[in-house]
């Protein structure tokens, strides 16, 4: 008998039909000894319709307000899948986050949970009952309904399974696994049976998209067993986890692509202290999160700089660009969204020099020509033109091996 | 400078034009400075599309799961009324039923007001801040969302209004108040300008549909004074309050009328003590309220029984009875659903005798058929063919001069 904490995204509970299924699953997880938490996201497009619902109300969308609008899609989804259960004869019981003791910090719209209450949790589990938790949100310290941010079911789930010290968090969504690449774009792409938190950490920022860069962040920090599968079916997911053997680490375990990117260069900027500071000071003072950034060899006491950020930012970001180039007298700047991202990630790669090399090397025998580079301890990205993504990451692919990886 | 406790029903926020209205009108209360507490249901049709989707999880609904499902309608046109004023720079907060303090029984879907703390309540009104509270809901004493049974919202209203010692509380509706008759039925029929709580009560329960009468029985239990006006234009509205001068009490002040009527007769059922008990508890037992009752006069130590139910429970009514007529061993039973009843009200009938005279008058003189009546201190009501129901209504109507009411 294990104690399971699964987590179902929007995609899962986005119709009753899905709602039966996933009810179907957690009786037979309950049936077979398990005790059973299940985290729900809310039905489908609810979250966006309720965002469009109050954009007419006006522009000025306070997220203390939005938060307590948002929070009711996880609300509904939960207490539909409770009352599916009940029908089909299994106890289950449907509990906010404020009920199930999730409290967060008072950052409306991208709260930050502070600690788990586990009572009311750990009482409904010896009752035999299903517990089903509203994802994405929690209680401020003044008693307000927060949000966690987008995504933030998985750290829901995440965080009930390291304050329940749960045997296994099981993270359901509409892929079965991590895969070495796209499939869309690399059909020989194959799914990962483990990857580790660092791994996986690094996958999910450069846009892998199965998990919540925070919540594996929480699983790593408590150790917390995550399995990511699909709730369409029943193929075996893949582990995330702490890989303690280091010699038998892959040297590189996927390609991730990104296309939400756009590119800035300043030109001639004076090459004096602080100068730098102020663009991204100016840029995130707006929210906006600059990703790699290069300066280039001085001359004449003046650089150019060119940075990346997300694409969906362009149109705030060149008001702010502008408004500083003038500010530092650079001679001028320009940018482009027609560029992408792609990337190598592997943990092994800190004992194995000359990846980022073989990198390049396979970029340049196709033509593809390289624009930024920026490299952690187990990736290396490279900014290319977005023509050119799909042709690279098949050529990594194909250059790392993955389609042999086990 | 007052406290205004407000409420508006689901017609009077159905869409964002129209909670655009609610948000003008409450600014200008608050503007007036007036502190403004306003209790809000869900939109329109937003309680049945979540009972719609809930049915289709099975037949077994458990209230506490329902609760938990249909109390989000409240919390979202809440937060959406609250953005609403705060995009027109008038400081709001919205809070569910919890947050405003309101807790109630563990009666799930009818439970009941235990008490409110206001300190919440109490706090954000000294931030001057208009507050929007969901309606319908309270949290039960193990922390549980509950609802207040459908028209809930009037009796939060009503309630906070007691707790807050507001100076009045504004019911929001679609008609602008209490009328002598239906105005669709006699267009002369008069708006009431004030009316007492015993008045109102008794309309409340003869199908008035204007206040629920919960909420009238709080208001009258706290002295809270009750305006019932509309959404939809400025006029004048009814106020339900102490009447304190018996000598200025009208003899009738309305007429009701009540369609959702059905009537049972019992044959020779045998005079033994307990034997109308066993069908009454049969008929409790399933939910289903009887009205009037009638005993005819003893034949051979046999009865006649005659009873009338809401018309909408016949259906689960017909087996009950088919079962206990076997029981007891009457002779039969017959039923019929196009009766209605026909009904005055006025706190001076006590000190006025002959006014039932004068109503059976009025009926005979249209050669109406009276097939039942029940009679309380300020009330008369008959049951009658339904085909006669609005001649009835505009018969008496006249009869009691009503379109010369002040």
């Amino acid at each position: 008998m294990a104690l399971l904490v699964t987590k179902f995204g929007g995609t899962s509970v986005a119709s009753l039909e899905r709602i039966k299924n996933v009810a179907l699953r957690l009786k037979d997880m309950k049936e077979k000894g398990n005790d059973v938490v299940a985290v729900v996201s809310a039905m489908g497009d609810t979250t966006d319709e309720l965002i469009d619902l109050a954009k007419l109300t006006g522009d000025n969308l306070a997220p203390r307000e939005m938060d307590m609008l948002l929070s009711t899609g996880e609300q509904q989804s939960a207490a539909l899948l409770a009352l599916t259960l009940q029908n089909m004869n299994c106890d289950a019981i449907s509990l906010t986050g404020w009920q199930a003791g999730i409290k967060s910090d008072d950052k409306h719209s991208k709260a930050k949970i502070s600690e788990i209450n586990t009572e009311r949790l750990r009482a409904e589990l010896a009752k035999g009952r299903i517990v089903i938790v509203a994802g994405f949100q929690g209680i401020s310290p003044c008693g307000d309904i927060t949000t966690l941010g987008r995504g933030g079911s998985d750290t829901t789930a995440v965080a009930i399974a390291a304050a329940l010290k749960a045997d296994r968090c099981l993270i359901f969504t509409d892929v079965d696994g991590v895969y070495t690449a796209d499939p869309r774009i690399v059909p020989e792409a194959r799914k990962l049976s483990q990857i580790s938190y660092e791994e996986m950490l690094e996958m999910a920022s450069l846009g892998a998209g199965v998990l919540q860069s925070r919540s594996v962040e929480f699983a790593m920090l408590y150790g917390v067993d995550v399995e990511v599968l699909s709730s369409f079916n029943f193929n075996p997911g893949t582990l995330v986890t702490e890989v303690k053997n280091m010699e038998k680490q892959r040297v590189v375990c996927g390609v991730a692509d990104d296309r939400n990117c756009a590119r800035f260069a300043l030109f001639d900027v004076p090459d004096v202290p602080g100068i730098a500071m102020k663009i991204f000071k100016a840029l995130a003072k707006e929210n906006i999160n600059v990703d790699m950034v290069i300066q280039s060899a001085m001359r004449d006491n003046r650089n150019d700089i060119a940075f990346t950020i997300e694409r969906d930012d362009l149109k705030r970001a060149v008001p702010v660009v502008q408004k500083v180039v003038k500010e530092i007298s650079a001679s001028g700047f320009s940018y482009a969204d027609d560029v992408a991202k792609v990337s190598i990630v592997g943990a092994g790669m800190q004992t194995n020099p000359g990846v980022a090399a073989d990198m390049f090397e396979a970029l340049a025998e196709e033509n593809i020509n390289i624009h930024m580079i920026s490299t952690s301890e187990i990736k290396v990205s490279c900014v290319i033109d977005e023509k050119e993504l799909e042709k690279a990451v098949r050529v990594l692919h194909k250059k790392f091996e993955l389609d042999k990886i086990e």
